[in-house]
């Protein structure tokens, strides 16, 4: 089920750097260099698959973006909240 | 050192789906799913890193799309086609 913008704004209240583009959320991370960015993905990768969730993922040498959307449902649900909480708690 | 337009327009002869775009080279990889397309870019990324040269990557579930350009040189270069040419050979 679609969140509501209220919905919306209140979770992303505790995902910092996290943002709302759309019908999608997004963060760039920036890690020391590309072996742990891809570190990083590898472990986003896992939750993802577990999950049956996965972002578009985005590498460029230790920056690692992040795009959220559930797209079976046209917009932001509660399955992207749980794997962005998820991916911070990786950190 | 920056390859010619005649040089670049022969090497890409031998490198199926990879097309040029300004002063990079790109392709689309399809695989059967995300785990596989996982599997292709730690190949992808083991190799880029053994050379020291590596490629931006783009993952969508099944898809990886990967672009090669040498920012030093602030062109293509010999580097971008002999990772080019490793990443043929994975598949």
């Amino acid at each position: 089920m679609q969140l509501t913008d209220d919905d919306i704004a209140g979770k992303l209240k505790a995902l910092p750097g996290w943002q709302k583009f759309g019908a999608e959320i997004r963060k760039t991370f920036e890690l020391k260099d590309f072996a742990a960015a891809m570190g990083f993905v590898t472990s986003v990768a896992l939750l993802s698959e577990k999950g049956n969730h996965h972002p578009d993922i985005d590498i460029r040498w230790n920056k690692v973006t992040l795009v959220l959307s559930t797209h079976s449902e046209g917009g932001l649900t509660d399955k992207d909240f749980a794997l962005a909480t998820k991916i911070e708690a990786l950190q």
